[in-house]
């Protein structure tokens, strides 16, 4: 196993030349957020990820989580490695002061998590859901479920749940059929079963606070119908602590192909005479006050696409280095040399280090776009900023996450037999990134919010307006005088003239034969992803052409940005020329075949 | 888990139709072959498969070989099943008459074994690894070697093995150091420890006959220094049967992501004074030989993409049947449907059907010119299939093997979370499928053969004669008068105007640029097999086309397989263009970037 070590440099530049950390310090929000102070944050979390979690990924692949008799056991060392992250504050970096949280932006927390889950994916599975149900109670919560849950929830001695999934209700939500029944004193209480819980029962923390979506006796049916509820695995007693245990049971725990340190549970509500909840907001808001929590998550999710991406890099940059196979191309004597001198190997290696890096580019300007929308001093900013979330949210969900399994199984590739031998760690990223298109809503899931919320419904608005700005983009690498930008700026130039078709092309087809939108959707929102992790790599590229020429500039950081840049635009952004015929000609040939000739 | 059926239409369609059993069927070694005959076979086989082998392929998986003390077992039910496969005489059914074989073609054969991999990919490597010792036995072992090995190793009683690899020689085999010392009764005594040996040792058969590339005293450095033994596990007695245990012993088996049920060995032989070995042909042209093996089994690695492929395809189909999930699109009351009904799934479906069946079209195609250049009575003829078969072997390999990554990919996406989950299988042909880009070469290596001793070495000549086949098929479909079969043509012409391009590209670099040519050798190697593919599945059409007319066709499979070439035309054909401009303008960028940089 290569050692894990947090990417500083490039993460530094997105966060602060990239995006700007100027625009999100400059928010009243964070009054006191500089340099210095991020980059004391990254360093500490990315010595806290090498030295504490990621040392115990492997164990927890190999170990498991464990069910026995409604309880699940966690892998050796992730109880101390829990108490650690909590005693350390990291649970709850951009929570709020007021529960003890430590305020920090997004754009903080995003590159923190990139840490987490590059070092530990099944471990800080934990942390993000518990964050999810931070956000959704920080925003809707009533005042006495804040002063109740939050400061437990922002240290991590209590952890959080999204219960959505039911046998029958996976992606169709409108199908739950849990039942909540108001009881005398205000409270509910819940029957039904939950599963695909992802850390619904575990021995991490002192209590599990659930989030449960259910129907109130009178609800009406589908999404309209359907409530939020808190249901804790033990109910606060009058001082705040883990009291009475709640008729919420684990089941059973899934064998799964990755991730088997996240225990995947099923949660049995009301086996012994209901499980006592608490409604959050008003009833029947249930389904819009989960997508609180499922943004978040999606972008969560987005992030370990990312992560894994990165971890896989590592570890086979860290092999190919190592590994002597073979002669240089063409000797026939001479020193048998690494394999990393292979054009071949080369090339993987550089398709998993470009795209990782427009991948994190990508996704941490949608982190700096929550901070601009929840923060910015302007109503109009905060609705720009949120409208470019909106659509950044799936992109950077569906992309991250497809692209993370390409650049896992690239990994596997670069260790040749080894690489399929689970000892050397390659094939865990392989299968721990499989889960990541799936859950939180699957890439087709995604897709279809974009072109039909996204796209379909503002005709394409916030699209154009991020198509214009990467115009400019475009236009100023092809005005730069610098060769090699220009040719960026050809290809990318050539990327955005194939976007801006196929959204004509969604825009003028959706109202008509949404079908065919529908078929296109996942083709587009993958060309939205390359196309954009394009635009903000070439502007990387015009930064680091800038700073290449100074003195103090870390000057082999850039010239590699460079040639990365340039390698993302002549192997990545081509990929636009097939994907836009496929989004404006392939709906038809996707629809023909009858169901029975499958 | 689904039930596996074996897809016997198209088969039968590719077989006869597409490619044409009189072709095969009118060489004088298959006098008695006919279509009749070719479909017992085949129903018989797609029988076996499903009632026999595929039952036991996640017993296999769950279970795995297990390693004890020197021995290893397998999973329960595989050798019962293997014992039915030997009666019933299906490892014959390629092998020579004179040592009990059934003389059938390979074209019969590559069907057969696809059924076999679909079934089980563990289990048939096994017969997969005897049947390619059968071959080079049987063309370069001795009179009295192939009395003595080749009936039971035709049979299956005995089965067989390639012992290639040595840590430190991978992909490098002029690194083999296993010694070979010669003995004054001829035999030889060999030294050395071999890895990754596939069914190395199992207890499925009476003996395990190794293949072993060692290397003499006085052998020159390289891999012109490397010569082929036969080590079996027991020395065949006087009476041929399994004698005295030889000095090879298994040391371990590997803890590998996929095909559990498939024993990969490290053998350590010579521990206890030397290992017996009967060297084959002569001495130092071993590494000549092994090729003869290593053809075969990359053809057959080729076979085991398409046959994972139909199988994730079959499983994922039978899923988007069964599992009911949300409304028809745009519907917000009446009947929940099968995701079936939804876009995206449909187009996973497509994508998986679709290139599964270019790819059997592609790997079939390869074994009719098997067929053809070892048998075809007119020496010129014999040649010009050589050089096909030359030129497909790594394309069938390379491509079928990337591509049956992403279909199985693709199979546990359309399973949603449950894909995850071990218990419904879609998991395990994703894992298992992981393997097929690496063994037997690596898609890089099979890119490299390709670009450097097909490509570079002729001058692309036998890929212009292939070239201008394909031409004929695009304007006999552009003049077809069909608007369906001319939009198939359209976009074949512009695939195959790219394949050609990118070719003149690389046969012009090769020769002053090497490294340009390596480092664009794995595109060039997915845009000829998409083409080609592509190129089989445009003439699939132009005879469906036909066929619907006629009264007695299966006009459902005829009128299927003219949407599902459109569906390729559509969503796949136009990948070339992104790929051509990768070929000829991505190697520099590739390159680039100085090995600290990593």
């Amino acid at each position: 196993m290569s050692d894990y070590v947090a990417p500083l440099a490039d993460m530094r530049f997105v966060i602060e030349e990239l995006i700007g950390l100027e625009r999100v310090a400059a928010l009243p929000a964070f009054g006191e957020l500089n340099s210095e102070l991020v980059d004391q944050v990254l360093e500490e979390a990315g010595k806290f990820g090498a030295e504490v979690l990621a040392p115990l990924n492997r164990v927890g692949d190999t170990y498991g989580a464990r069910f026995d008799a409604g309880s699940v056991s966690m892998p050796p060392g992730f109880k101390e490695a829990y108490a650690k992250f909590v005693a350390a504050g990291w649970n709850g970096l951009a929570g709020k002061p007021e529960f003890g949280g430590q305020a920090l932006p997004q754009i903080v927390a995003m590159a923190v998590g990139e840490i987490w889950n590059s070092a530990n994916m099944a471990f800080c599975l934990c942390p993000m859901l518990t964050s999810g149900v931070l956000e959704a109670l920080e925003r809707i919560g009533s005042q006495e479920q804040r002063a109740r849950f939050l400061p437990k929830l922002t240290s991590g001695i209590w952890s959080g749940t999204m219960n959505l999934t039911e046998p029958q209700a996976g992606s169709d939500l409108s199908a739950v059929r849990t039942r909540a029944t108001p009881q005398p004193d205000g409270t509910y209480k819940l029957f039904g079963q939950k599963i695909f819980i992802t850390y619904g029962e575990h021995d991490l923390t002192e209590n599990i606070v659930h989030l449960v979506l259910a129907r109130t006796p009178d609800a009406p049916e589908g999404t309209r119908g359907i409530s939020l509820f808190i249901v804790p695995k033990f109910l606060p007693d009058a001082n705040g602590n883990a009291g009475v245990r709640n008729d919420v049971r684990c089941v059973s725990i899934e064998h799964k192909m990755g991730i088997h340190a996240s225990p995947t549970c099923v949660l049995a509500y009301g086996d012994n005479g209901g499980a006592t909840g608490y409604l959050v907001g008003k009833e029947n808001e249930g389904l819009r006050y989960m997508f609180i929590m499922m943004n978040h998550a999606r972008l969560a999710v987005g992030l370990e696409g990312v992560a894994m991406s990165e971890r896989a890099y590592q570890h086979a940059a860290a092999y190919a280095r190592l590994r002597v196979q073979g002669r240089e191309l063409g000797a026939t004597s001479g020193d048998r040399v690494a394999i990393i001198r292979h054009p071949d190997v080369r090339r993987m290696l550089m398709l998993m280090k470009s795209q990782t890096e427009a991948m994190r580019a990508l996704a941490y300007t949608a982190a700096a776009a929550i901070d601009l929308a929840h923060h910015h001093p302007d109503a109009a900013e905060r609705a720009r900023h949120q409208s470019l979330l909106d659509l950044l949210t799936p992109i950077v969900k569906g992309w991250c996450t497809e692209q993370a399994i390409e650049i896992a199984s690239l990994g596997v590739q670069v260790h040749g037999g080894v690489g399929f031998v689970e000892e050397t760690g390659a094939a865990q990223f392989y299968r721990d990134a499989r889960i990541t298109t799936i859950y939180e809503g699957t890439t087709g899931i995604q897709a279809l919010d974009l072109v039909s919320r996204k796209i379909g419904s503002e005709r394409g608005a916030t699209m154009r307006m991020v198509l214009a700005q990467a115009s400019s983009t475009a236009a100023d690498l092809l005005g730069s005088g610098d060769p090699g930008l220009e040719a960026t700026g050809e290809r990318l130039k050539d990327a955005l003239a194939a976007l801006e078709q196929a959204t004509d092309w969604l825009v003028g087809i959706f109202p008509s034969d949404p079908h065919q939108g529908a078929a296109s959707a996942v083709p587009y929102l993958k060309l939205c992803g390359l196309v954009l992790g394009g635009e903000a790599m070439a502007r990387a590229a015009r930064v680091a052409a800038r700073r290449c020429d100074e003195a103090e500039a870390d000057r082999t950081f850039y010239r590699a940005k460079l040639k990365t840049v340039s390698f993302y635009a002549e192997h990545i952004l081509p990929q636009s020329r097939a994907a836009v015929r496929v989004v404006t000609h392939g709906a038809k040939a996707t629809l023909a075949l009858d169901e029975a000739s499958f």
